[in-house]
């Protein structure tokens, strides 16, 4: 039997959210006393909580949700710890490209999946260098995780790892949690997006499937 | 390299809806050329497209999809062919019970996805019997999943298949697509919903990964 890990927040109206931006609202439509049957009424940006950037996120020409696969979304994966770091330097993925070069995906412990509702959460994360950056987008990827707000610090104009990541034609998935349990593992990673048409982003129920 | 197979209608603004509810709305919130990233802000219903009901849809003190393990929501699956059915009896089912039991979830290919989009995805999709209802309850499965817009008829207002369904601790899956190709196939199938906190509901990205 596969073990399933979730690896997403909770989604409700009380969520952290990037800083500017507004949490969701999510009201109660139906109930099953009043109408035989409950249903909820959900209003959400796309890039809330646990959720994937297309590269047509922050590239006018880049590709969005549906113009990539299905199996975009899902593939091996493995989780590099960078708690106590502060910058992802080229020269440490270097001697990760063993690992990296048999995933699709690449996930990043931070460790700052553990701040989550606090305002530390926003501040200070372990960010990769452009170098660094430059190095995954030079690889076989599919995608780069990371359990943190985002892959440049918060209040950036330039974007500028995430634009090298898109430009690579990688996606990227930010504010994971759970990574710490699969340090050293491998597994079968799936960050599938709603169909949404035309996105530029979705959140996602990330997992990893384990054997 | 596993093969990814998409069970999953697109959701926009112009899509299909159960009669009586209302479209999603998804509107363009930042572009990248005015903000530098892009991002929509999307209003929906939570049994909208491909979709998952939890017991908490129909039953008072159901489980919400949040009580149920994220391991509920992924299993091994067949494709039973039920096309040119108008009722699913259970003696039928009995004749396929070496697949079932075999099964986390049983999909129900119907043909009406063929449909999406027509007034006639609305009228005469196969049911199952309300003893064929017990039967799949009695099995030890975590869902049942159909390319239709219910388990019960359109306007049915005692939802008497979902209420036997939910009773036995099942999760449904409704609107799926692309089931033809998998008849007889044994695959993993995952339909995540997402992390909506006390939610009855959500929909998913469903999808089929064959080996």
């Amino acid at each position: 039997m596969a073990t399933v890990l979730d690896l997403t927040h909770s989604i409700s109206e009380g969520m952290p959210v990037y800083p500017g931006c507004v949490p969701p609202t999510i009201r109660q439509a139906n109930t099953v006393e009043k109408a035989g049957y409950a249903e909820k009424f959900i209003s959400i940006y796309t890039h809330t909580g646990t959720h994937i950037d297309a590269p047509a996120h922050m590239l006018a020409d880049g590709k969005t949700l549906d113009q990539l696969g299905v199996d975009h979304f899902v593939g091996i994966a493995c989780v590099i710890d960078v708690s106590g770091m502060h910058t992802i330097e080229k020269v440490f993925l270097e001697s990760q490209s063993t690992s990296v070069d048999a995933c699709d995906f690449v996930l990043f412990h931070t460790g700052w999946a553990e701040l989550w509702g606090h305002q530390g959460y926003f501040e200070g994360f372990p960010l990769l260098s452009l170098e660094a950056a430059r190095w995954l987008g030079g690889r076989n990827l599919k995608g780069v995780g990371f359990d943190a707000i985002s892959l440049d610090p918060v209040g950036s104009t330039r974007f500028q790892n995430h634009l090298v990541l898109f430009r690579a034609g990688l996606i990227s998935i930010e504010n994971l949690t759970g990574l710490e349990a699969l340090i050293g593992k491998r597994f079968l990673f799936s960050c599938l997006p709603l169909k949404l048409e035309d996105a530029d982003g979705s959140p996602v129920r990330a997992v990893a499937v384990l054997d």
